[in-house]
C-alpha cells in the first residue's frame, strides 16, 4: 500500500473513531436522560459509566463492518451502542469489590466507588437490559427477523456461553496455571464473543445466514485476541497514567496471561500474526473495508 | 358461584401449580445443564437458584392467560420461565451483601452465602441474559414478530423503567417517608412490572395490538399489588418458617410499607378489593378464565 493511502486510512480511522464515540455519546445522553423521580441515581450512575469514555471498539466495529454490506450507518450505530451497553455493565460489575475491588476506570471513579455498591449493581443490570431493548425496537430495524436475531445472538455473546461464562473461567483461574489453549478460550469468551458479536451483527442486519457469516467472525476472533495481547502487553508495561487504569494488576493476582505465557516479544509477535490473518479474511473486499482493516492494525499499535 | 365450582377451581389451581413448577424445573435442569469445564460452579450456582424453589406465580400466570386465547402450552412456558429467569436473577441480586444482605432465600442458603459473591454476581448476570436467549429462540414462537415483541417489552418491564427502578426506588426510600402513591409506583415497578408482563406476554403471543391488551394489563397490577401486600402481611406476621425466609426485615430496616401504612386490616381489605377489580377486568371471559381467577383469590388467601 502506498504511503499517502496508509495515511488516509489513518486519518480515517481518527476521525471516524472520534465521529462514533461522539456518537454513542450523544445516543446514551438521549437514552438516559434524567427521570425527575427518585430513580435519578440509577440513571446517573448508568451516565457517568455510559458517557465519556473508552474506545468504543465495539461500536466502532459494528459500524465498519456495516460499510462492508452499506447498512444505514444509523441502524449500526443503535446496534453500536446496544453492544456498547451490554460492555459498560460488564465492566461495572467487574469492578465491584467482589469481582476486581477496581477504583479507577476509563480514567474516573468506579460506578460503586461514586455512586455505592448497590447502586452499580443496579446500573449494570439496567445497562443489560436497554441493551436489549435497545436491539428489539423497531427503530433498530423494520425486519423483525433481523431483530430478534440480533437479539439471539446478543444474549449468547453477553450470557454463560459467551462473556458472562468467561468472568467465571477468569475467577476459576486464579491460583491456578492456566496454558495457551486454556487462556485462548476464557478470552474468546470473556471478551472475544462480544467483539465477534459487533462484527456478526452487520452480518445479521445484512440478512446473511449464519454460514456466510464465518470470515467476518474469524476477522473479529483475531481481532479480539489481538486487542487482549495488547492489553496484557499494556498491562505489562505499567504504564497506568496511559491505561487509564491501575496496571500490573495480573501479574499481582498471579493470573496467567498472554505475556506471562509467552512473554512480550513472542507475544508481540502472536498479536501482529492475528492482526495479518484479521485482515486476510476479508481480503475479499475493496476499499469498502479499509476501516476494518485500520482497526485490526490500531489492535497493536495502540499504546492504551 | 356453587360451592362445588369453587372447590373444583381450589383444586385446579394446586395440580395447575404442581405441574408447571415441575415443567419449570424441568426447563432450567435441561438448560443449565453440567458444562463439564470451569464454568462449573456458575452452572451450579444458577441451579441452586433457579430449580425447585419459589410459587414460580409468573410462569403460572403466562400459563393461564395464554388459556384465554388458546395459545400452545410448551410456547407459554417457555416464555414464563424466561420470565422466572428474570425473577430468579433479581432475587440473587437483590439477595447480596451490598443489598439486603439475606442468608435465607426459599428455605435454602442464597447464593452468594453459597458459592460467593462474585459468582452470585455472575449467576444473576447469566439468568438475565439467558431469559433474553429463550424468548428470541425461534422454538419459542415461529413469528419473529412476536419474538421481537416479547423481547422489547420484557426489556422495558426488567429495566430501569421497571423493575430495576423499582429497586432503585427502594434503596432510595430507605430512612425517608414514603406515603401511598410513592409506594404503590414503587411496588408498580419493582414487582408489578413483571407480573404485569407475564399476563401481557400471553396477549402478544396472541398478537394483540398493544391497546387491547389494558384489561388483560389491568388484571395483572390488581393481581400485582394484592401480592405485595400480601407478601407485607405475612413479613408483619413474622412467621418466618412459613415465608422460608426472615420477616420483620422491613419494620427492623424503617422501610414503610402497606401494612405499616394502612395497618393489617386496613391492608388486608384493600387487596381483597384489588382481587376483586382484577377478577372484574376479565369478566369478559368464561371458564377458560377460572385458572386467573383462582391465582388472583390465591394471591391474598395463602399465608406463604
Amino acid at each position: 500500500m502506498p504511503i499517502e493511502t496508509i495515511d488516509r486510512v489513518g486519518t480515517e480511522l481518527d476521525s471516524e473513531a472520534a465521529r462514533v464515540s461522539a456518537e454513542v455519546d450523544g445516543f446514551f445522553s438521549r437514552l438516559l436522560a434524567p427521570t425527575g423521580d427518585s430513580r435519578e441515581p440509577l440513571y446517573e450512575a448508568m451516565r457517568h459509566a455510559a458517557i465519556g469514555g473508552g474506545k468504543r471498539l465495539r461500536p466502532l466495529l459494528t459500524v465498519a463492518a456495516s460499510r462492508l454490506f452499506a447498512i444505514d450507518p444509523e441502524r449500526a450505530l443503535r446496534v453500536g451502542c446496544a453492544i456498547e451497553a451490554i460492555h459498560v455493565y460488564s465492566l461495572i460489575h467487574d469492578d465491584l469489590p467482589c469481582m476486581d475491588d477496581a477504583e479507577l476506570r476509563r480514567g474516573k471513579a468506579t460506578v460503586h466507588r461514586a455512586f455505592g455498591e448497590a447502586e452499580a449493581v443496579l446500573a449494570g443490570d439496567s445497562l443489560h437490559a436497554l441493551a436489549f431493548e435497545i436491539v428489539a425496537d423497531p427503530e433498530t430495524h423494520e425486519d423483525p427477523w433481523v431483530r430478534s436475531d440480533l437479539v439471539l445472538e446478543l444474549a449468547r455473546a453477553a450470557g454463560p456461553s459467551g462473556m458472562a461464562g468467561g468472568q467465571m473461567m477468569d475467577l476459576a483461574a486464579e491460583g491456578r496455571e492456566l496454558d495457551l489453549p486454556a487462556i485462548t478460550r476464557l478470552q474468546q469468551l470473556k471478551t472475544g464473543a462480544l467483539i465477534e458479536y459487533a462484527v456478526e451483527a452487520a452480518c445479521i442486519m445484512n440478512k446473511m445466514p449464519a454460514e456466510s457469516r464465518t470470515p467476518y467472525r474469524g476477522y473479529a476472533r483475531n481481532v479480539g485476541l489481538a486487542f487482549q495481547i495488547a492489553d496484557d502487553l499494556i498491562d505489562h508495561s505499567g504504564d497506568e497514567a496511559a491505561a487509564g487504569k491501575p496496571t500490573g494488576r495480573d501479574a499481582h493476582a498471579g493470573k496467567a496471561t498472554f505475556v506471562s505465557l509467552l512473554g512480550p516479544d513472542r507475544a508481540r509477535q502472536q498479536a501482529s500474526l492475528l492482526v495479518s490473518q484479521a485482515i486476510e479474511h476479508i481480503a475479499a473486499h475493496g476499499s469498502e473495508a479499509d476501516l476494518l482493516r485500520a482497526i485490526a492494525r490500531f489492535a497493536v499499535e495502540r499504546d492504551r
